[in-house]
C-alpha cells in the first residue's frame, strides 16, 4: 500500500501516518518529493486493508498493489482451477455447455427441453425453481416441486442440473436436488447467501452484478472460497448500459480479463446479457474466441407461450446449430491458445 | 400496451396476435399504417404484463403505457403520503434528519455520536449491527449486541433509529429493536428480503440500487406494498458512475422525477453517494433544493478510526453546521414551492 | 409514428395533435383505451421527425417506429455493402486488416512496422499524423511530413492507408496522401467534419463515440451517406465503462446488433476499447467471431520508446500471431455463418 | 509520479525505469516492499506525463501526483475566478443567468423571448445560430442572419450574447456578434476548435461531454487557456446516464467537486441535463444550492411550434418564476457559505 500526503500536508501529520503503520506491525518508507510525500507500506498489506487511512488528516490518496482477494488471486494460485460439475467440466480447456428454460414450468416442458439440448451437446441443464422477478405480480416458480421435476429431468437425459437460490432458508433444500447453485445478478452482494453457499462444498455459479466491477465480482468468490467452498464459476452476463438496443451490455473483455487476475473458470451468458434472439448466437461465439470456459444459454421449445422471459430464449434448433458451432470454435481455440 | 409489428409481419401473425389479447378477456384495436401495423390493447393491462408478446413472431416491439408499480404510483394515490417513524415525520413538507456512525461501534461511541446529532437536530439515528461489507476480511458488526446498543442510544437522546436488514432470518429480531428498517442499495433486488420486510408495518428505508432505474426502484417498492406494509421512503444515494472522483454519480434530478411517478416520500444520501466530506454538505443541499424529504448523513467523531466507512463520515462540528443550513433551505422552499 | 396521450388529456388537446398531423399532410389514427389515448400516424415519418410533439399539452410519449437514418438501413438497402480501400475490401465475408502505429514518428519508425505488418497479412495501413491528445502539451503530430511518410510507406509495402482527420479545413490536404478518412470517436458528432468527408468519395472509417448509442452512430454515418457518399465503414471501439480494468468497455454486440440495423461493414478496435496488449487479441478474436468484417489494431516496434499511447500497441510477432489466428477463424466462419 | 513495480519485475528492468526517470532529468527514489518495488519520480511532472512508463516491461502500476491541468488547477490559482460577460458576472459569488431558445427561429421570435427573459432577470441571453442536429434532415440554424438577430436582441434588451461554434472557420465571424462561445459537448474534445477559441480573449462557456470525467474537462479548459485565453466558465449539462426517465443524468455533484479542482466559475445547465420541464426548476435550484456560478435555461414562448428542442424548454412565465426562486437561493447561499 503507498499512501499520498497532500501539498499542505505537516510534519505533524506525516508522522500520525508513520505512527499507525508502524502501530500496526508494519514498516512505513518515506519519500519527500517537490510536490507531495509519499509513504510505502511494507508487510502484510491485509493488515491495514481495513484500516481508514484515507480519513486521516493530510492523505490525499492511498494505493493499494495487492489485490484484497487472496483465494481467488492468480498470485496464490497460478494455475487454471478446473471445476467439475457432475460429469461436466470447466476450466483448463473444458468447455462447459450449461442450456435450460428460464422458468421449471412442468414435467412435459422440461422433458420437451431437456432431451432438445441433451441431443445438441449440452452437458449441465439448468431451470428456475425460485424466480426473482422485478414485479411482484409476475410468476415467481414452483419452488421444491420444480426442484423435483429439474432433478428427474437432469437424470432421465443424463445430465447435472443447476438452478438458482435466492434465499439463505433453502440452501440445504437446493442442495439436495441441484448439482450447481446459482447466484443471479442481483444476488452477487448478498453476502449472506454467498457465506451460506460457501459452507456447502457444491459449485456455485457466481454472476456478476449489473454494476460490479470485476473486483467486486472476485470479492464475492472471496466470500464463497473463504468459507472452505472452492468451487465457484464465474459467469458474465452483461453489465448495464446506456443503448436499449441490447437488454445490458455484453462485456466480453471481462473473459481475459478476469483470466489475468484470478484462476477460477469463467463462462459467458449471452441470454441475459443481451436479450435478444437473434444476437446471441454471436455473442456465445464471441465469448468462446474471448477465452471462455462455458456458455449459459436459455432456450425454450414455446418462447411465446414460456411463464418467464420467453423473449430471450432460443429454440431447440437454433441451439443445436449454435452448440455445433461453439464446439468447432472450441476445438479452434484449443489448437491456438492465445 | 401497443404492440407494434414489424413490416414484414403477415396476415397470419397479425391474426395470431389478436386471438391472443382477446383470449386474455381484453380487446385488440388494430390500425394499419404504410410501414408498420399497429395493434393497441384496451383492458385491463396488468393481465398481460407478464405476457411474452415480444417473443411472437411479427413483432416487433412492445410499449406498455401504465406503470406497473400499481400501489406505488401517482395515479393510484394522487396525493404524497407522509411516513411517520416515531416523531419524526417524512414527505408532505416535513424533513426528516437521519444521522449516526456507519457502524454500531460500542456504547461509548453511539453515545458520542447520538448527544451530537440530536443537538444538531437530526431526528433519527442510524448504526449499522450487520454490515454488507464488500470483503469477507472485513469487520462485519456486533449483531444483536449493536442493535441494543442502537435501541439504547435512540431511547437516551430521544430519537427513533434505523438500522439495515441483510438477512431475512433477522426481521423478526431486528423487528424489536429498530424503528425502520434500512435496505441497502446492494438488495434492492433481494425479493425475499422485500417479501418480509413486507409483511411487518414498521417503516422501511429503500436504497435505490447502483445501476437501478427509477422504475426498478419503484417495483422494489411495490414488493414491499403489495405484502401490506403501506411505510415505504425512497432514498436515493448515487448510482454507478465512470469518474472516479466521487464514489458514485449522485443523481439528483432522481428527486423531482419520483415525486412525478409515485407518492412515497424520497430522501437523499450524500454521504454514499459521493463518499468525499467536502463536496457532502453541497450535495445534501442540493438534494432538500430538488425537493428532498429528508437527509441521511454519516456522522462520526473520529473517522480515523471508524471501523467502517470512516472516510466519508462528518465530524459533529460539520454536521451541525450543516444541519443549521438544511433548515434554513427547507424552510425557504416550503416558502416558494416550485 | 405513435403519439400517447396521458389519461388527463382533453378533448381539445386530442383534436390538436390531429389538427397538427393532418397539417403535415399525414393521416391520424385515433383509439382511445380505458386509460390512454393512442394516436397512429400514417404516411412519411420524416415529415414529422423534427415536429416536437413532446412539447404538446397532453402528450405522454412519442414512439417512432422506422430509424431515422434512411440510406443507412437495413431497410433502404438489405444486402450487406462491401467497400474497397485500394486493393483491401470490407463486408461481405472480406475482411479486413487494419494496422499500425498510433502516430506516425519518422520514416524509420514507419518502414519497420510497415514491413512488419504488411508480412503478417495486413491490408491496410494506418498511422496519425494529427493526433487528438487529451494534453495540449502531448505530442500533436507531424501533420503534413507525416502524411507524406505514411504514403510513402503504404506504397513501398503495397497497402493502402488510413489516417485522422480533425479539421475541416484538412480534408482537402488529407485526401491527396490517404486512401481513407478517419473519423476518431472524440469527432463522431462533429457534424461539421462528417459533412465535409461526406463531400469526397473516399472512404470513411467512422469510430463510435464513447457515449454514442447505435442510433447515434448510424445518423453520424448518415451525416457523410446524405452528402452522396456511400463509402463508410463503422467501428467499434469501446464505450465508457465503470471498471478501471480496461480503458474502455468492449460492446462486441454492437456488431451483430449494427448488422440487424445497417447495411454498412462493421469492424472493431480492440486496442482502444481494451488499452491493455495482453487482452487485445482475446478481444480481437472475439470480434471476429461476433462477425466483424475487419480490425483494426495499433502495432510499435518498440512500445516503450512510443510518442502517443505506446502502452496499448501490440510488438510486431505478437501481431503476426495473432493475425494468423484472425485468418483461421475467419475461414471457420464463413463454413458456418450464423 | 509514482511507479509500481510487479512482484516478477527483475534487477534489470528496475534499473532500466530508473535509468529512464534520470535520464529525463529527474530523480528516482526507490522502496523495495515485500511484493512490490515502488519508485517516486522526484522533480517536474510534466516533463514525464507524456512518456510511456506503462509500456516499459516490469511496470505494474503509474500513478501520477500532480494534475496534468496546470493552468486551470487550483494549485496554481487558490481563488475563484470571477468572468465578465459584457456586465454580466460568474464566479466569486456572482450568479449568471443565461436564458433564451434553442435555435434562433425569427427577429419576432427572439425578440419576444428576449424582452421576457430580461424582465424575469436573465443577464445573458442565448440562441443557437448554427445547431449541431444528430439528424442531417433536421433544421441546422439561420447561420450569420440568426448571429445578426441574436446580437440586435441583446442590445434592444440590454442582454450580452453567448451561440454555439462548431466550425474553426466561423470562430471570426462569430467573434463579431456575441460576448462569449459556446462550445457544445458533442464538441469538448474537438481540440482544433478548443484551440481556435484559445487564440481570441472572448470569454468560453465550455460544455462537458456525455462521457467526460472532470479532468478531461479540465484539460479541455487548458487548452483554451494555453492558448492565451483565461476567460473559461465549466458548464455541467448532464452525462450519459442509464435510466430513460431523463435525458441525461445531471451530475450536480461536479459543482462542488470542479470548486476543489480548479478556480473556473461552474455553472449547470439543467434544459440539457434532463430534457424536461416539469423538473426543470428543481434542478436548478439544486445547482444553485450546491455552490453553481450560474444557471443556464432554454425559454420558449411557443415550445410546441420550436424548430429544436421545444420539448424541453420552459415558458417565460415558467422562466421568471424560477428565476425569483433562484436569486432568493443565492442570497441565502451568500449568507452561509458551505
Amino acid at each position: 500500500m503507498i499512501i499520498i500526503l497532500g501539498s499542505q500536508a505537516t510534519d505533524a501529520q506525516i508522522d500520525d501516518v508513520i505512527h499507525r503503520i508502524e502501530s500496526l506491525g508494519l514498516q512505513a518508507h518515506l519519500s519527500r518529493g517537490t510536490y507531495r510525500t509519499v509513504i510505502g507500506v511494507i508487510g502484510d498489506e491485509q493488515k491495514i486493508a481495513a484500516a481508514p487511512f484515507e480519513a486521516i488528516p493530510g492523505v490525499a490518496q492511498v494505493v493499494p498493489v495487492l489485490p484484497s482477494f487472496k483465494l481467488a488471486s492468480s498470485e496464490a494460485h497460478p494455475l487454471p482451477s478446473i471445476i467439475r460439475v457432475g460429469d461436466a467440466k470447466f476450466g483448463g480447456g473444458h468447455l462447459g455447455m450449461i442450456a435450460g428454460p428460464c422458468a421449471v414450468e412442468s414435467a412435459e416442458q422440461m422433458d420437451a427441453i431437456g432431451r432438445a439440448v441433451a441431443e445438441a451437446g449440452a452437458n449441465v441443464l439448468r431451470g428456475g425453481a425460485f424466480k426473482p422477478r422485478t414485479s411482484p405480480y409476475a410468476f415467481q416458480g414452483l419452488a421444491e416441486e420444480g426442484l423435483k421435476i429439474l432433478e428427474d429431468t437432469g437424470k432421465r437425459h443424463g445430465m447435472p442440473v443447476v438452478t438458482e437460490v435466492l434465499d439463505p432458508r433453502h440452501v440445504e433444500m437446493i442442495d439436495r436436488y441441484a448439482d450447481m447453485f446459482q447466484i443471479g445478478a442481483r444476488n452477487m452482494q448478498n453476502f449472506v447467501l454467498l457465506t451460506e453457499v460457501g459452507r456447502t462444498q457444491k459449485p456455485v455459479l457466481l454472476k456478476r452484478g449489473m454494476s460490479a466491477t470485476l473486483k467486486d465480482l472476485l470479492m464475492s468468490a472471496e466470500y464463497i472460497l473463504s468459507q472452505g467452498n472452492p468451487n465457484v464459476i464465474l459467469c458474465e452476463r452483461g453489465v448495464k448500459g446506456f443503448d436499449t438496443e441490447t437488454r445490458n451490455l455484453f462485456d466480453v473483455a471481462a473473459v481475459p480479463t478476469l483470466k489475468t487476475m484470478s484462476h477460477l473458470p469463467v463462462i459467458v451468458d449471452p441470454s441475459h446479457a443481451t436479450g435478444r434472439p437473434d444476437i446471441i448466437p454471436s455473442c456465445a461465439l464471441a465469448g468462446v474466441a474471448a477465452g471462455a470456459d462455458g456458455v449459459h444459454i436459455e432456450v425454450h421449445h414455446a418462447p411465446a407461450e414460456a411463464l418467464s422471459d420467453g423473449p430471450q430464449a432460443l429454440l431447440p434448433l437454433q441451439y443445436a446449430a449454435l452448440a455445433k458451432q461453439l464446439r468447432e470454435l472450441s476445438n479452434l481455440m484449443q489448437q491456438n491458445p492465445s
